[in-house]
């Protein structure tokens, strides 16, 4: 398995087209950066291919071919859609990208300052209300993340920067300056219980599709907010609708288990929910490029790869 | 003029009925917690009053008769309807109010973030519009803030910990670590030629009002956005009507010439205009009452008063 450090390594980019011309150029800024020698195509004979730069919409889905592929470097946060894939057996690593990073901190802290502060009656306020009722601050409005990884931590952080009162849920007990942090069955329920907004950053896996049910939704007190930026599918649409009618007072949903969102789904025109196109992260091509460049630069060393996924968690 | 200490203070509240019924109790809570012996009333003989808690609009507009006056502490952050007033011939002072400071960072930073993100494009999206690009990132994006007193300095050092290039603008030379300090008059230019977002936080004064007219107004590059929290008359509102036609893209505006904004005035209907019903900024009365009662403590004990305001300059 071992490879001359002379011989160039062999790039193979799976994902589409568009992510092509988009990349294509960082990526050999970041290889040249780090003096890689190395060859990168978006097609190569598979049993000479080291690494593969992955999406999975992209041209692979069986990696059974690949024999002496080195690792798998997702271009995405999320690997739901690769993780579970019984043809690989090489090292999956997730994207992390300080700059997917920085755009999710800030679309959270956005709408949770948006929420916060009562904007939408101001922006359509077609009766001309004038009101001189000041919001309340920050550190009376209680924020729950539910996820402490690297996108849920980050934003944790910085709403308790802003002063709100911010606590984490996660599966395993964690913990982080000014933040109460919660973790297993019975922490979910606190976690849901004092959530003026939630903010559903948690991985999508077995475990946690569908969290947001009927019976949870009820847990949230009345007048809570939701803000989905994680995936579609830890919420169950039906149940959402309903808990609109009772102790829910609005949904910002950036992520859905169909996108585009379907013209005649019901999120598009109901009052109580805002629809974001999938902008609350995106990864950007320049400081992503570098990240993969690393993690190709620890491979050929045989370093651990960075942001490395547990197979068996699904995340 | 000196006092025998175990003389009771003597405190007239001179503000409208709706304040003293909310801050009677806060001010007594707060004297008792600093062991003040004294008498507060909203009516006193004027030769008797040693200090007056202050609002414009309420009772007291000629201060001659109050012949042993030690301080006015004013109940707002504003004082352009005090400073001028030539029978006032004791120190004078604001209200900085922690709790006030922390609602307009509050209210900057979510307007600043709603404007960057372009929310009220996904708040208001009749069409179902789907664009999935994602916004850019806040270091790519110039704030500028004019005035850096108490609250223009906090709002700019919150927006440069969420990563907003930020420059602030002052009468005189200051200095923040991370912020642009700008001054004079060729700073002025400086500072409105790179604001994407402008936030208005000076003080009202005869060298401020109407700053932003048709000249300044036209500095700012095309589809940038302005926010008003902190005076009305800040503003030419005809040249801002003007601007919006050019290259202001949008203006969100707290504060008005004529509170409530009048039913007729033409920024209640304009689609690129966002009226807040002064709501940026109100005193708390708890934290206020405490910066009172430590107020009038130096005064009698013949310690500075805290927040001062400078008469020549009006603020």
């Amino acid at each position: 398995m071992s490879t001359n450090p002379a011989d160039p390594a062999q790039i193979l980019f799976a994902a589409t087209e568009a992510r092509w011309n988009t990349y294509e150029t960082p990526l050999r800024d970041a290889f040249d950066e780090i003096d890689l020698s190395y060859r990168l195509a978006t097609e190569l004979p598979p049993d000479q291919v080291d690494f593969i730069i992955y999406a999975p919409n992209g041209p692979v889905q069986d990696f059974a071919p690949f024999t002496r592929l080195r690792a798998v470097l997702n271009l995405w946060a999320g690997v739901e859609n690769v993780a579970g894939n019984d043809t690989l057996t090489a090292p999956l690593a997730r994207m992390v990208d300080p700059s997917l990073t920085q755009g999710m901190v800030e679309w959270v802290l956005g709408h949770t300052l948006r929420h916060h502060l009562g904007m939408d009656a101001h922006i359509v306020n077609p009766g001309n209300d004038w009101t001189p009722a000041a919001p309340p601050l920050a550190e009376d409005k209680r924020v729950t993340i539910l996820g402490l990884g690297e996108l849920g931590l980050a934003c944790a952080e910085a709403l308790h920067r802003v002063g709100f009162q911010v606590a984490g849920w996660s599966r395993s007990r964690k913990e982080a300056p000014g933040i109460i942090c919660l973790h297993g069955q019975d922490g979910l329920v606190d976690a849901l219980r004092r959530a003026d907004i939630l903010v559903l950053l948690l991985p999508l896996t077995s475990q946690t599709e569908n969290l947001l049910n009927a019976d949870r939704l009820a847990q949230l007190p009345s007048g809570s907010v939701i803000l989905n930026p994680g995936r579609g599918a830890l919420i169950d649409d039906d149940a959402l609708l309903e808990a609109l009618k009772r102790n829910v007072a609005h949904a910002t949903l950036d992520v859905f288990r169909t996108e585009p969102l379907p013209q005649d789904h019901p999120f598009w025109h109901h009052p109580q929910v805002t629809v974001t196109p999938h902008i609350a992260s995106e990864t950007r091509p320049r400081s992503a490029a570098r990240v993969i460049a690393e993690n190709v630069r620890r491979g050929i060393a045989g370093e651990p790869l960075l942001h490395l996924v547990d197979r068996t968690a699904g995340y």
